[in-house]
């Protein structure tokens, strides 16, 4: 087999985690396996660098500021290589711009636009790791850029579909995906497979394991990733292809976010481009929407409720009040105590009435839902703050969570 | 007029001296000149890196300590450029590789082979200011190399001469070049001007102000380099080619050199390859021989003495002893208590009785002569270490360097 490893700065964080590191490494490659390794700068190295800039100046050039970030991956390259060296293992640290990451030309939120990665395919033939500094790459005026925070992912990935890996290895200090946080419900359980489609659900709703950015790009080339922990040797998660054994449940797991705020306004005069009307101001103020329902209450006038991150409520609202006057609406108000809790599964597609038993559970929980919306394989609501560890809990009860899976068993 | 201004490890070790390196930058440019900037790791650094891979290994690989330690210049230029940009001053930050630094393949103590650098000239002519990481470049492979301890001198002269500088400034933690060692002579006094030639033979004679190799470099392009210190504000040392004005005095300065031992091989066989015989062996032993002197003591056989560091003293002896026997020599015998004194000047070549002078003042001191080699610009003579502080005091008043050069006065 053909690997990529990721290793995340809090696996890289001392010398000896690097030399756990290179463990791993090693136990992949006496197996048979042709491994290129990719790392993180060691853990507060980035956020060391960035804070002497800001010393220096309130805003750092950003082109600058990816020179001198850039420092902290190519450090842990060289280490990692220094210790796979010592060991016997030829290996070779190479920087983004060395291992042939071309990207856009902004700084500090690059995109990957290639990766010219023969040289490093040749190499891995040869029995040689490359190791490689996540995060960065060139531009095309051969200037140095980042990803932004937590484009060690996307590098991962970008670099296994380039020298056509046959998995990309992500570790990690968490030991995979579980069906939903197990601080709120202890019996939750980690789902050894999951799908693209539900890892991007799962991610962007809260379950931060991996970027979303790295899962879009897996999913595009049908890169399977295996989300692994660095700390602990225990089976992890695979993302990959929905398949087969993926179909029999309804739902895979449970994502939540108490980090919401929702906001009303009611009785505005229904006509074409009152949507625009009322996101376009919260845009430019550069608050993130997030769910967004909208109704027709009576004729002629409608009601739209969006959420918004709570540390963003009290400008939302003034915001809302000026586009009030404007539309001639009839009201705002809205409500910073609650929380979303969104189903999340491939197997939605197939199976009726999960609606209707998300629904019921959380009546006979005794949680009122305020808002709903719903995509292919996923279900959200937005409830009382104070009945989210109720609702999730029912929930995973009645979508059986705790149950392993048949393949599991 | 076009700079190239050089910081060493000490003038940019901290935050407060890297604004303090922006403020001369500054003033350079205000005076209307471009200027490109050569950095040094922030003191310390550098050794700090290489304590992290000599704590994996014990002798780690030399292209990943390459690509470990050039992090070191990258993080001060980035952060200089930082510095710049907040003062409003364009500046743009350049590993040696983007800089156009080709160098040899061997890691650690590549050679410029050449510096591409006209798109540092667009920059410069533009009043940008490239700030380029002093010590490193690329090789063939591309692979990250440096220039070995020091080579941040090298990377300015080279970079100099690359974008057409009219002269290469040097900052340091010493402010210039004086006539012997103020700690032996207090009356020792600056030279503000000095030639390429003298500069070599003070440098490799123990006044290590200035890298030997920069200045090789800068003789054969012509550059001019101007010592300067970056703490104190007060005129430097003008290295550069030899004129009218460098004339005037027999001797420019005294060096001299404590770590000094000599060994005599007497009565050898004279026949040819004698020398290849005696040295071939030091050699192999990577022992560096510094004065050799040969002389026919009687018919048929001749005697040999050298120097060599007094760290390599026993070494020697016990080779040589080889070597008697080899060669059928008379006896071998050295001292570990001498030391090098060397007066040095291009105006000897025109001032007779330089040497006459010499000889008679140390005489006049009681000091005993060893061994005396004479070069084109300099006079070396190996007497008792005890005496060394009386030898020099002694000539820098027979040559009268403590007198201000006409120049001057």
């Amino acid at each position: 087999m053909r690997l990529v490893q990721k290793f995340g700065g809090t696996s890289v964080a001392d010398l000896n985690r690097i030399r756990h590191v290179a463990d791993i490494v090693c136990r992949e490659r006496e197996a048979g396996n042709e491994v290129a390794v990719v790392v993180s700068a060691m853990a507060g190295e980035t956020n060391r660098l960035i804070a002497l800039a800001h010393e220096l100046a309130p805003e750092p050039k950003q082109r600058e500021l990816d020179a001198l970030v850039a420092t902290g991956e190519q450090v842990t390259a060289a280490l990692l290589a220094i210790e796979l060296n010592r060991r016997g293992v030829p290996a070779y640290s190479f920087t983004g711009g060395q291992a042939g990451f071309r990207t856009t030309s902004s700084h500090f939120r690059a995109r990957i636009l290639e990766v010219q990665a023969e040289h490093l395919v040749r190499h891995m033939q040869r029995g040689h790791v490359p190791v490689v500094t996540g995060f960065q790459g060139v531009n095309e005026r051969g200037e140095i850029t980042t990803l932004g925070r937590g484009g060690s992912d996307t590098s991962a990935v970008a670099l296994a579909v380039a020298v056509g890996a046959d998995r990309c290895d992500i570790y990690t200090d968490v030991d995979g995906v579980y069906t939903t946080d197990p601080r709120v419900e202890p019996r939750a359980r980690k789902i050894p497979k999951i799908s693209y489609e539900e890892m991007l659900e799962m991610a962007s709703l809260g379950a931060k394991v991996l970027q979303v950015r790295s899962v879009g790009l897996a999913m595009r080339y049908g890169m399977p990733i295996y989300l692994r922990s660095s700390f602990v040797d225990a089976p992890g998660t695979l993302v990959t292809k929905e398949d087969q054994t993926m179909e029999r449940a309804a739902v895979t797991g449970i994502a939540f976010n108490r980090d919401e705020a929702k906001v009303t306004i009611r009785g505005i005069p229904d006509r074409p481009g009152i949507a625009a009307a009322v996101f376009g101001p919260i845009a430019e103020a550069e608050i993130n929407v997030d769910v967004i329902v909208q109704n027709v209450s009576e004729a002629g006038v409608t009601d739209i409720t969006f959420t918004v991150p709570r540390q963003d409520f009290r400008t939302t609202l003034r915001i809302m009040e000026r586009v009030k006057a404007e539309l001639g609406a009839r009201e705002v108000f809205g409500d910073d105590t609650v929380a979303k809790v969104s189903i999340v599964g491939v197997g939605m597609r197939s199976h009726s009435g999960v609606a209707k038993t998300m629904f019921e559970t959380l009546a006979q929980a005794g949680v009122n839902i305020a808002m709903i919306t719903t995509s292919e394989i996923k279900i959200t609501v937005v409830i009382d703050e104070e009945k989210l560890e109720t609702a999730v809990r029912a929930l995973h009860e009645a979508f059986r969570l705790h149950e392993p899976a048949r393949e599991e068993a």
